[in-house]
């Protein structure tokens, strides 16, 4: 691999994503995408004891959908990259300690997708793993109860808040011809512009895909049109406009090459979700299940996935900090 | 690089380690390793507002003094690796949001200084980052008040429980002649036999040192004698004896290589620290501060370093479930 510019890194030998795999919830099934995703269940504990073991079943069970779709085992994942919004990342931790398949745990928050990605095809690319996987996911009533409020309490939500996705997705990274592959990547920097509105995760998080994808840019000389599409993770409604505007500052236009995968697995005008999903299922299930598809299509040749994070914690929130956040970028191509 | 047997990588292209920096606490300071401290405070808020931020402070202190030795600036590390114990990992983020250095978030729990020494490497050889840093860290105050009782509760603590170092440690990773370098390394897996006690950490890890350490030796077809020494993490005294006795049962005796960086950092008889120390920065400071000062001078020159984490969570524990553990091996030879 090569280094590309101050940020970017070129896969030279491109790791490709063999397989995907989703699963999500009652309210992602009956969004604009529902008939992109592998699997849904109606039955928000998935038959679990626990939301926390729910998560942890969405990401055991996307990891092996996407096993059983590229035919693997197990012990053909040499390892696998995974994290999740809970606290001390249980969700990845309990979902994949059943596989008995090294194991790297990372926390990106929402932006754990693109994360996951970039560092298995890293580990593909130089030989460190044959085969990796990329794992994360999300879930409303884990995440609910976490970062805001008791689920009972059921208390108004802003406007500018957006609706954790209850889903999961997982790629899984190899060799392989005629399959999309990790062309460029880019991890990003953790920007803090002072913005300490927790329900607004969309104004955090804008500034760090706009560095990121700014860099990205610059780094690869080339511009949004060069692009099929342009993906960004969680960023929501405001979150989106905001992006908008801090690249048109720059004279970068994304607007005509731009979706956002919290805008695109609800309906806003008739699914109550305010600025739109969020959350690491999300992305993940977006990508794994929507994108993906239309990639190996050959609908879209050249798509960039910019998952954005916001990395704070309700502890960090309390104590008056503002929202650090994060972005990463892939680069996909078929 | 190249894989041996079925879960250990060999660098071809080996990275050195660069420079390394740590600060710890009061008691700390006053253990036996008092003299190979960087740096130490006795104010357990580091001047900060609170015990988190205080944690934060520690990260950014320990790369700044790692960035200094190796007489590097921000701008010269392309990829920083970090992770913690607090929810969200926000030492890490917080505590190295304004170094302005693409950030890669990790969760290994105690595990963390091995796998970030492990992304590191992997990211400096294969050329994804020509300069890289590990960093981690512990916070007794933080980690208490998260994860058992409020500060000021003052329970009484098992005869097995451990306790948390405040303490952190940077590595850089990079190029460089007479270094100590990272030669093999090998991800562990995450390994459960059903321990529930979370005042037993030892318990819960031991397995999981076992197996990576079991792996390790049979995929290298080495044994315990052809290292100067063999650190586990934040064992401590109980986890320590299990390892022992695991090891035994396969025939592996590592009780006169082996040393346990939980037990070196306090003095158990005069320091009230029950079975030893733990925490990320347990590793961190130990092996930032004491061990690879040896590496360096030589009097060690073939080391493993084996650091475990328990990847429970306060709210996996009140749901009754047991205790999953990981750990990572890192070879360091000069």
């Amino acid at each position: 691999m090569k280094r590309i510019g101050e940020f970017t890194v070129e896969f030279e030998n491109k790791p490709a994503i063999i397989s995907s795999g989703c699963i999500v919830g009652k309210k992602e099934s009956e969004g604009p995408l529902k008939n992109d995703f592998d699997e849904f269940k109606t039955d928000s504990l998935f038959g679990q004891d626990t939301f926390e073991q729910a998560e942890s079943f969405l990401q055991k069970r996307a990891f092996e959908i996407a096993l059983n779709k590229a035919g693997l085992q197990n012990e053909n994942i040499d390892l696998i990259f995974a994290g999740d919004l809970l606290n001390q990342c249980i969700g990845s931790s309990f979902g994949l300690k059943e596989n008995n398949i090294p194991f790297v745990g990372l926390y990106g928050a929402c932006s754990t997708m693109a994360l996951s990605l970039i560092m298995a095809s890293m580990s593909v690319s130089s030989g460190f793993a044959k085969t990796a996987a990329a794992v994360t996911s999300s879930h409303f009533c884990s995440a609910e109860r976490q970062y805001r409020f008791p689920l009972e309490y059921g208390g108004q939500r802003t406007p500018n808040s957006q609706w954790t996705v209850t889903g999961s997705g997982a790629a899984i990274i190899g060799t392989a011809q005629n399959k999309p592959k990790i062309h460029r990547v880019c991890v990003g920097k953790i920007i803090d512009l002072d913005i300490k509105d927790a329900n607004n995760m969309g104004a955090a998080m804008a500034p760090a895909a706009y560095d990121t994808i700014k860099n990205f840019l610059k780094d690869t000389e080339t511009s949004p049109s060069d692009y099929d599409a342009i993906f960004t993770g969680d960023l929501g409604l405001v979150g989106s406009r905001l992006l908008h505007q801090l690249l048109l500052r720059d004279g970068i236009d994304i607007v005509p090459y731009h979706n956002d995968c919290g805008l695109m697995i609800f309906d806003r005008n008739s699914q109550d979700v305010h600025a739109g999903g969020s959350g690491c299922g999300c992305c993940a299930s977006v990508l794994c299940g929507h994108i993906l598809k239309r990639v190996e299509s050959r609908e879209l040749k050249r798509i960039l996935v910019c998952a954005t994070g916001a990395l704070l914690s309700p502890t960090s929130s309390l104590q008056g900090q503002a929202i650090p956040a994060i972005a990463h970028i892939v680069e996909i191509c078929i």
